[in-house]
């Protein structure tokens, strides 16, 4: 097993709030995320410490006409010249960049890393944005024959349910889930139940005097095809992730020198990464990612933990199936069992294994390039019981984050530990 | 000053034929290239050896309409489900994919690291390849004022010419030099002398009966508005580096295994990076990049030596302008005299200090994220012996390869040792 040359902590993380925003650019955006993490800093952060910058940025080529965004990036916080490189891998960028981060100080070169996310997805001068993200997928071979994002995942949820027998229902029940957890998360794009919106909707119904819908349950409203409409079958509306402005910076720096900075740094205890075929068409299976699965096995055999000591995790729910499948490649449930395990409430803020507690892509939102070091926010609040109405009723000293670009082209998985 | 963890070998580079190739994509280029530094590791390559892969690339998304490109080269080149990692930092992705690599290895977590750089440029689908390539700029300020590429560097080169009294001749004299050179390399996009092509012409209107241009040196052939004609004054056609398609691969391993790979393996003994500005109106001056001055200084500094100490250098071209500019932040000339330099043949392939005996960006090609790695497959030859016909008259032990990314925003410098 190979090992990093020296350990790694993570002593401040910060985000902008998430949403969409046509005032904002990315620059505005990761102006955001840098102030709120160096707020974060318990004994302060002199910025002219930071030796190097990272970001993790999808595609600002494509969603603002604006490439080589690192060191505008670098230059915005004021940290010009010191040395700034983009990070790409998809909807994996940012846990990618966070990796590249980590290495970089485990090199020696860097004592203090910064690590960004960005991406502006709304109000596009440019490219329509499933268009845009489709560009993530094979443009040879997949996007030709029709496929987008919603496609893809779509026929990874007809595959699941077709070889386990899921119900629709689970997939509902991720985004129930995701949605109660993201009513509690100040920073979330949609703060607010789906009871919530389905109470709204019928008040809105009787103050107009238009027919009342008769939703008894969330389940109803989510089986509605007109409050949740398929976008491609079986997934819904509410399966999917929406289109987020958002940015998230986190502060990397080498273990020896933590204490300097935090009076409770978490460890970066282990880290994984794998690629996967370029096209779906070129995998044995579509029930699980195999890049996920190897990523995570890197991180637990690096960490020397299992899947149980994991007490919480931030995986990557761009579809709900997609957090189904997440819980079962990383080992948390067996396969073909995670859908019963989101059915009978195990992944919610109080069972016994919490899933996005932040609210996941789903509710938190998703500015792709931006997530995957947001889920580094969310670990980082958690283990030092800073998440206020969402923290989870048990002491999280492990936690895990999951990106994933495009549909498992690249997964990336870390393991945080509170020490 | 910081030092890495441990030493870092090149044991192999290749790359593909540069060129115009309306029948390849970025997929077949890489493939070539891979195959090519294949044959280069004197001791074999076993592919399932490579732990990981780093791939530069500017803008895939916006030439050929696909993201996430480096799990696809991960994937076509056989090496899925290795860790694939795209960077990008404008025409310095390659030369900073390369630095990645390196801090990968030095991180401990891989020993055996293969970098490739990228690029499709001609025959594009979408974006024209002047506008794609204005997105390295700052598209906020600079782009809607009316800046390109080539506007960017003929400020830099009147700035340049009127501070230092240079004379456009120096300029094209660089243009010279470097078609020189790139006519003895097998590789290059343009295998001509400016005497060939004047030649080339002269014989053409003979053969025709038109009338026969009176040119009798490089430089009335350089100097005539119809055969050299501006695009953006002071700067003409031929101070202008090409739209390139092209590959390249560099196999980075540790230094402790160099020897398994490689009967003359070259040692990676200083690096540097650093940012600067998004925009050129916030810049002190214009007639020297700051980003590359410091990367220059960092990597002399972890080298231990001196730039009277590097042998040869590739520099980063991309317009005549840039490589006299280059060479004086670099420490080669003192300010303001890079033009004399290049005027007296110091730069030549016999001079005291050869530049760019590939041909540079200028003849060998720019297929943008690809350069900063091609840069590194001339010093593999130069090092070792093996440029044929282009080869230096004097052993070369120490080298450098100096990237830039947009005009200056990004610097990227490293030197190599063969022991």
């Amino acid at each position: 097993m190979k090992k990093l040359n020296r350990g790694v902590a993570v002593v401040g993380t910060g985000m902008s709030q998430f949403g969409s925003f046509p005032e904002k650019t990315t620059r505005d955006l990761f102006v955001e995320a840098f102030q709120d993490m160096r707020a974060s800093v318990d004994r302060g952060l002199d910025p002219n410490d930071i030796e190097a910058i990272y970001v993790g940025n999808y595609s600002s080529d494509l969603f603002e006409g604006q490439g080589h965004t690192a060191p505008i990036m670098a230059d915005w916080v004021g940290l010009a010249p010191r040395p700034a490189t983009r990070v790409e891998d998809a909807c994996a960028s940012g846990g990618v960049a966070l990796r590249q981060g980590i290495l970089a100080v485990a090199s020696g070169l860097y004592d203090v890393v910064l690590v960004g996310g960005i991406e502006k997805m709304s109000n596009l001068p440019i490219a329509g944005v499933t268009d845009a993200l489709a560009t993530a997928g094979d443009v040879s071979f997949e996007i030709p024959a029709g496929f987008t994002f919603p496609g893809f995942y779509a026929a990874i949820a007809t595959a699941y349910m077709h070889r386990y027998g899921a119900s629709p229902n689970a997939l509902l029940r991720v985004g129930i889930k995701n949605h109660d957890n993201g009513k509690l998360n100040p920073k979330a794009q949609f703060r607010a139940r789906i009871a919530d919106l389905m109470a709204g909707r019928i008040a809105k119904a009787q103050q107009k005097g238009l027919p009342v819908p008769e939703w008894q349950t969330e389940m109803d409203f989510l089986h509605d095809d007109g409050a949740n409409p398929f976008i491609a079958w079986p997934l819904r509306l509410f399966d999917c992730s929406p289109v987020t402005d958002g940015a998230a910076a986190v502060l990397l720096v080498s273990e020896e020198i933590a204490r300097r900075f935090s009076d409770a740094p978490l460890y970066v205890i282990g880290t994984g990464q794998a690629s996967d075929t370029s096209a779906l068409h070129d995998r044995p299976e579509l029930t699980a990612l195999r890049a996920a699965q190897l990523a995570g096995q890197q991180a637990y055999a690096m960490a020397g933990v299992t899947p149980d000591d994991i007490k919480i995790a931030e995986v990557h729910d761009c579809f709900t199936i997609a957090e189904i499948v997440a819980t079962e490649d990383l080992g948390f449930f067996a396969p073909g069992t995670g859908h019963e395990a989101a059915e009978e409430g195990l992944t919610t803020r109080h069972g016994p294994k919490p899933i996005n507690t932040s609210g996941g892509l789903k509710s938190k939102g998703h500015p792709v390039g931006a997530s995957g070091a947001a889920q580094a926010v969310e670990v980082w609040k958690q283990m030092r019981g800073q998440a206020g109405e969402r923290q989870v009723d048990r002491d999280v000293d492990l936690a895990m984050t999951h990106n994933v670009g495009g549909t498992g082209q690249t997964c990336v998985v870390h393991i945080y530990e509170r020490r």
